[in-house]
This record gives structure tokens, sequence and C-alpha cells, in this order.
């Protein structure tokens, strides 16, 4: 069978990009984006793609170079996800709530040609090309992205914005030849990691991984046809888990929404009829926390980023959501692992439940194989529930790797052939993997591995406390101890006597040696640009305490 | 970007057979198979078709060699079909129907190394390598595929049967490491396609085209978490469609079915609760014809081969069957063409609808691209549901080519990047394409493109017809003529002036050129073994008509 080769009829490359035909030819007519007034169809969506591709064409931007968008999730975020690529070129999305310089970092470092910029965003954006070197001679085209809730500005007319997107969307060609991908591997998108620690790194994806992502996340979460999906996601995260081509290979009907708000959830829910959203646990809270008659019919929603708290997961299973769990990286286009639920678990308790859900799970069908091991020795861990390991994943939706940056594409990406997520977890005999930590947020005690997040899980239950974080706290004897930084919900509630009661309480509810021997009370927790706690800045301030004493030297 | 290349981690090959590990970790409790009093569950399936893989390995069948299988719809069929590939063999199912003199040479040519044959096959599989010619020193091993329904018999101890299906599962190694495919393009099955006309062309599939036909059809039949699969579709038919994989993909029960009888299909629906099953129209027709109280719950079917007829849809639907028709080919590895229906159809009458059904439809989603063309210039047709052209097809669920087959291949995998099915189709100025004629059954006369379906269509309103089939005849004048050969309902029926009557009623009802200037009368017409009318006999006879006279010289 040797003789057998693929060929162009057979070979032609895998990418989500050819969804959007297929939606126009199908679901034409059906609404494709509503966002306040505004309806498009199918017919229409594709067609403003590809006019607008062929203006992005038509601007001179070559194939592979790297176009950048800041936008929340309106109508033209969603549109761009084609015709970006359409026109051959990289998306690169970036997150609005980062500032000047770090903006700024982005923009060189991805070489961006061209950046698509909503109006609420445009100072952010030029206060960024500013801080640019004097050396850089070109800086990238502006193109604005108006907003019919806000009135036209002014500074549209200045130079350095060289069109309106409705301005380039008219001026298009729709019948553009789009850029089909030479091969698999060609880039597709560019997505930026808000690293908590180091500098940002730049993502890559290719249209094969773009493609396996999106199909197998409608399988496993089950999308029916012509779901309605509401943009509570931002689209800037790891391009809204690759549902904007999701919603195109089903015919579905995206409710865009520039800024989330509980009640204006709820109001579109009923407008809509949604039946799909996604959101980070934070967008659970919020929501089941705005008092609300329970929903009409059922909305599934999608959570990752942490695992939902069993409190919040009650609430909304009582307001009419259906939650599910997932885990996923920036570096691998979206979901790769599922709390794929099984049947028999529906009659358990809601303790039992939340217990279960919490839990990341299995590997998608987009993966080839998933693990949690030993990063030494490459060895799998007991499937106990107990063994520290770290999560490793391989298949088709893992990156490329980043951009100019071999020795960290390396270094995740081994020779092993596994990518090492960095994240720690336990195995469970069932196979369900549940993450304990960051790798790099391990503390390590006299030779044992303690989980910062088994730490912050019992500080979170003490009533006084709002937010928590341990880190490590070198130390001569132990290497490290459990350092915990914690905000309290009552101000003026700090002073030794209470750091010295909540060191008390973890006492009575953990191993001794997982017992923080450090306890700092502070105001506000350190946080990046998209609200992360940042364990790096906690870590120095550890490094910086007064041997023996707990208290921060210098005030925050 | 160009430093950035696939990587160990990112670029596993594609293949579908990882489903099944999958299902065993979500869905290791559910039933996987059922069929009769035997279930099983997925952590089952699992471990059996591990245990057979590592069977067919230790027999000695090495990466790429092709093992046969011989049998209906029972479980050893869904096993195989994870079983032989995981062991590293090609797999390659051989209709049940055919005859030794066919599946002697089906074997010679695909140099099958080992045999599965159910019980009920094993005198056809013996007959069929008794006609090896004497220089063919090893034959294929044999193993008997037993069932608890037949007795067993002792021809098993004879010496070319090595052993049984469950010996070898119960003696293999459940922790057998499965042979991964190297590469996307490695070969997984081979189907002798059943041509009606010239020798079997044996196609084959890879494992990237097997991954996203499986996936797609998922997605465009919308099947979702743990349907409930009814297996009337035989799996020797282009392997099942592709569902024997889906089914792992989203943890479903098979309900297998050693011989399609409409009784017993509704009863499987009642008991098994029953919600998606496939089946050529004429399996729709029995079902139809079959008098019963509607479903209790909907059932969905999707039906392909040929379009379905308005009366059986209709009478269909009323039963609760909710049906799906698509157009594929063994060389497209199943569904590649739906007719997608959209939400705004459902209010148009049953007539309408019916003829709207009847339409291919457009591409899966895992198709790049889908044409009806003018064979010569490779231009695509008029989108005007009236210029015929070729249905051509791109997409990574094209087969790699014909097995030994060079210029078959190059024939219909062209160098413009197409896959010419040989299908004879309009346009219609929605994009929903409409299948009239394989190409070769076209018939040309006076430079006219004459669709026999056509001509077909209307002989099938006439109430004495029974069956119809329309060729050409060769004609000195037109080059073609058509001509129409018909079996009646009732017997004794035939004559002159019936066959006149029959020409009368086409001239009242198709255009001048299209009415058939010769009628036969014949008591059945010819069949190929899978129940297809063979065309190429009837040009055969019509060739051999005397010039002037509509009789058969000879009698059939």
């Amino acid at each position: 069978m040797e003789e057998l080769k693929p060929s162009p009829a057979n070979s032609s490359s895998l990418t989500p990009l050819g969804f959007l035909e297929r939606a126009a030819a199908v679901y034409g007519d059906c609404p494709s984006v509503i966002y306040n007034t505004t309806t498009y169809t199918w017919s229409q969506t594709h067609r403003r793609c590809l006019q607008l591709a062929s203006s992005i064409s038509s601007i001179g931007i070559q194939r592979g170079q790297v176009v950048s968008v800041f936008a929340p999730n309106v109508p033209a975020m969603y549109e761009l996800h084609f015709a970006v690529p359409m026109a051959g070129a990289v998306l690169n999305n970036i997150n609005i709530r980062l500032d000047p310089p770090t903006v700024s970092k982005l923009l060189l470092h991805s070489e961006s040609k061209l950046i698509f910029v909503d109006i609420m965003s445009l100072s952010l954006v030029r206060d960024a090309i500013w801080l640019f070197p004097p050396t850089v001679t070109s800086p990238p085209l502006l193109v604005l992205i108006e907003d019919d809730g806000f009135s036209r500005i002014n500074s549209f007319s200045a130079v350095d914005v060289v069109d309106t997107y409705e301005g380039l969307v008219s001026k298009g060609d729709m019948n553009f030849e789009w850029a089909r991908p030479r091969t698999d591997w060609d880039p597709f998108v560019l997505n930026y990691t808000s690293g908590t620690t180091s500098s940002p790194k730049g993502v890559v994806h290719c249209h094969r991984g773009a493609f396996i992502v999106t199909v197998c996340s409608l399988i496993d979460w089950f999308v029916p046809k012509q779901a309605v999906y509401l943009w509570t996601l931002p689209m800037f995260h790891a391009n809204g888990w690759s549902f904007p081509w999701g919603m195109a290979a089903i015919g579905g009907t995206n409710i865009c929404l520039r800024k989330f708000d509980p009640s204006t959830v709820y109001d579109l829910i009923k407008r809509h009829e949604v039946t799909h959203m996604c959101g980070a646990p934070v967008i659970l809270n919020m929501l089941s926390n705005t008092p609300r008659e329970p929903l009409e019919n059922p909305v599934q929603i999608l959570t990752g980023g942490a695992p939902p708290p069993a409190p919040v997961l009650t609430r909304m299973e009582s307001l009419g959501f259906r939650v599910t769990h997932e885990y996923g990286l920036t570096e691998t286009g979206g979901i790769s692992v599922f709390c794929a639920w099984k049947p028999q678990w529906d009659h358990l308790s809601v303790t039992e439940r939340a217990r279960l859900k919490a839990r990341q799970g299995v590997r998608t069908i987009g993966l080839t194989d998933a693990d949690v091991v030993d990063p030494e020795s490459g060895v799998s861990v007991k499937r106990d529930g107990s063994t520290m390991g770290e999560i490793v994943l391989r298949g088709g939706c893992v990156m490329l790797g980043y951009l100019k940056d071999p020795e960290g594409t390396n270094k995740c990406m081994r020779e092993d052939g596994w990518f090492y997520t960095g994240d720690v977890a336990v195995m469970h005999s069932d196979g369900y993997m549940e993450i304990k930590d960051r790798s790099k947020d391990v503390i390590i005690s006299g030779g044992e591995n303690i989980s910062s997040v088994d730490i912050e899980s019992v500080l979170y239950t003490h009533p006084a406390v709002n937010e928590a974080a341990v880190v490590g706290r070198p130390d001569e004897y132990w290497g490290e101890t459990p350092c915990a930084f914690v905000s309290l919900m009552a101000a003026g509630d700090d002073g030794i006597a209470r750091e010295r009661e909540i060191i008390e309480y973890c006492k009575s509810r953990l191993p001794k040696f997982m017992v923080p021997k450090t306890v700092v009370i502070i105001q506000h927790l350190p946080k990046s640009a998209v609200g992360k706690i940042q364990k790096s800045v906690l870590r120095d301030m550890a490094k910086a305490l007064r041997p023996g004493h707990s208290r921060i030297i210098s005030p925050l």
C-alpha cells in the first residue's frame, strides 16, 4: 500500500475557516450575530468577512504577517476571527485590560502590521505605540472599530487611523478568493499568555490544531445545531476557546456583549433564548449572587481556569444552569481536558457532585493522550488521587510553539513527545485528573511537596478571610515553608492575634507539615491585568520578610 | 514564524482509534454493545479489543498487512473495527452477499493474511479459497466467529481454522500496546466497491481521513452523548458510514442485528429506546410498509444511496421517524454531502418537503469543497437546477486511492485537485446539489444529455410498473436513444400493446427527446449481489435488440 500517497484531492489543509461558507449555504437566512439592535444573518456574515479579508489584502498585508485586534465581544471581533486568516494573515488578539507598556512590548514582539482597535481601546493603543523606540520607523496601521452606542470621535481623522472597520467592509470585494492554508501547519493565530510571572509568551497555533479543537469541543460539549451562544467569555482569551469557529460549524447564533454584567446577561438569556455560554468561575459566582427567578429553560455553561466552588455550583444549578467543568491552556487552543459527566453521578448528593465536578477530568477526543507524570522521570504517577505530578498532553491541539522563543518551546515540548503544562495534579483511580497547583507554585518543605491550593482551600473556609494565597518562604532548615498572604473581610481586623488565630485554625485542619509557618495580612493581594493573583510578587515579599518575623518590612 | 514546525507533542497522527480508550474512561460502566442476551460495557469492549489486537499480533500479522472480515452486524464485527487496526493491520470488510468467485478475487487482490469469518459465511469463504490458483501456497488463516444462536459446528476443528474469535479474545493481553499510526496517512481500511460494471476496486482510506469523517458526521447529524444506535446498516458498507468509531466518541450504545427484519427492528427500537439508525431507502420502504403504531419517541434515521421517495418519507415521518438524506461513496469513507435541513422548510407542504429532502445537499464540514462541474472543462455548472455536470469533491475524507490501480486512481483523482465521483447532478440556486445519474448512465441523444433517473421517475408513477431502468440504445441517427426496461406489477400483462401504452404515457409527461424510443418488458431486472440494478447488463441487452424492434432477441 506504500504507493498510496496524499494527493491534492484528499490533502487540502484542515482549517475551521471553511465552516463559514457552509453556514452561509445552509443557514443563510438565520441569525449569525446579534448585538444590541444589530442582527446579521450567516449570508451577511459570510459576505462581510470576505469583503473585510479583501480589504486587509488590499492594504498590503502579506501571508503570514500579524494583524492585531483590541476589542471586546462586539460583532467586529467575531468577524475578524474569520476575515484576518482569510486574508492569509495571523490573527493576534490582545487583552484590552493590559497596560500600555505591556501592549507596546507585545506589538513589537509580534511585529504587528495592522491593528483593529475598538473605540474604547484607542487611547490605550496610541499610548502603547507612543512608547515604541524611535528606531521603529513604520508603526502598525490602525483601523477604528466604531460602535453606534458611542459618539463618533474626531480622532478618526487623525493620521494614524487609516480607515474605519465599516469603511473596510464596504470597500471590500465579496468575490475575494480567500487565502487557503497551504499546509495543515500554516500559522493561524498568535495569542499572548497572561503570564503571572515572566514576560508574556506568544503562543502560535496552526490551522490543523484549530480545526481539531473546534470540532472536538463541539462533540465533547454536545453543542446542538443552531445553539444560541452568549459571549460572556472574552474572545481575546484563547479565541473564546474556539467557539467563534464552532458556532459557524453548527449554524449557531452569537449574542455579542461589550461588557459582562449579571443583569444584562439574564436579560439577554431571556430575550434571545440563550442555550450556551462560557466563563471563568468568577462569572458563575457573579451570576449566582444576583438574585433571580430560575431560568425558564436550562442554559449550558462551560467553566474553566479554576474549579468551580461547591456553593457556587449548587446555586447555579438551582437557577437552571447546567455547569460543565473543563481545563485548557492558551497552549492547547482551548479545551483539552473535560470533566466528562457520568450518568450515574446524577444521583449523588450535591456535595459529592461538586467534589466530582471540581476535578479537571479526562482528555477531549481531540487529544491523543493526557497523563500526570513525575516531571523528572516522565513516569506516570500512581492513580491514587494523592501522588502529585505534572499534567502532560499530546495531540493536534497543542500549539506549534512560542514565537521567537525556541528555548521556551523546547522546555515545555519535550523530546519524549509530551507538552508539559506546568500544572501539578493527581490522577484518581477512575482516570480523572485533578489539579493541585501550578508547578512553580508547589512548596517543597523538608522534602514534602505541598500544594498551595490545598492550604488556600482551608484558608478560604475561615469566616474572616476574603482572599488567600500561599507561597514558599525560604527557610534554612526546611528549604521552604508555607507562607500565607490573606486579605480579610473586615478592615482593622489585622494584627498578630489574628495571624496566630489563623495558624491555629489551619493546625486543626491540615497535616502539620502543611500548616503555614507565616501568615501575613495585607489589604489587597497583588493581581495581574486579568485579575490573577501574582504569586511571583508574593514570593518576593516572602523573601523580604525578616527572619523570625511574620510582618512585612515595607508597607504595601 | 517559519521556525515553528510540527513536533512530537502536537503532530501525533489523527485516528479514531483513541476514542475507545476514552469511552472506557468516561462511560466504562455504560453499555457499549448489545446483541440478543449479550451486553458489554465500554470497559469490556476496550479490554476485549486490546486482547484481540494482541492475539492478531501474536499470530504474526504485520503492520500494513490486510485482515479480512466476513460478518453481519454482530458484536465481533463491531470490535474488529478497533482491534484489527489496533494491531497495525488494515481492516478489509467484505460483503457477505458476494459469490465465491468474486470473494476469491478480492482475497487474492488484497493479499489478505487472516480472515475473520462468521459461522454463516464459512462455506462461502471456503469455496472462495478453494478457487485460489494452485500457485498460492499459503492461503489466509481463518478465525471462526461463533454465535450462541447457532449450534457449534465441528468444522472448527478443521485444519484451516486456527481458532475461534472468543479463543483469540481470551488468549490476548489486555495490556497490549496498540500500534498507533506513524503518520496521518497510514492505511487504515480497505473496502471494495460493489461496482455494477467493471471489476471491484479496492478503496484505501487512511487514519486521518477516518478521523475527519467520523467526527464531522457526528456534528453534521448532531448525534448526542450516549445515543442508542441500531445497526440496520451493514458495517461492511463503507464501515457503516464511520459510525462504529463515532459511537465510541460519544459513548453510545450499539444495538447489533444479524439480519434486517422490520418486526425485529420495531421490537429493538422499543426495547432499547433506540435514538439513531441508518439505512438505504429500501430499508425505509420496508419499515414504512410494516403496519405499526407510531413510535413512542422519535428515531433519527439517516438514509443514502438513493433519494428517499416522497410517499416513503411521508409514511416514515407519520410513524415518528426523522429522516435525514445524505450522499456518500465508499471513496469518501462515508458521508460527504448532507441534505442539511433548513428550519424554514419545516412549514412547507409534505410534497415540497419531500422534493427538498430528495436533494443530496451541501458538503459536510469535513470536506473542503464540493461542486458540480463540466467534466471536460472543470468549470462549475450554472446554479440553475437544470444544467448537468459531475459532482466533484475535495477534502480529508477522500480516499488515498485504489489499491494496485494507479490508473483508476489518477482517473478520478485528477491534477486539478478534485475527486471526480462519476455522479451526474445539477446545482440549485441555493447551493444544494441534486443527483441526476451516474455519469456512465447518462444518455446522450442528439447532443442532449438525458438523465435516465428523470425518465425512470416518470415510469415509476405508472400504476402497472413495478421496477424500471433506462439506458442508452445505440442509434445511427441520434447516437443513442433512451431504452426503458420495466418489470410489471402483474404477470401476463406484457405485450406490444402495453409497451406502446407506456411510451404514450411518457409522451404526455416528458420532453419529446426524453421519451423512450424503446420499451422492453422483462420479468426481473438484472441485479448485483447487493441488489443494485445492473445497467451494464441492460446496456448489452439494448445493444442486442434487433434494429427497429423492441423485443429481446434471446429470452432472459
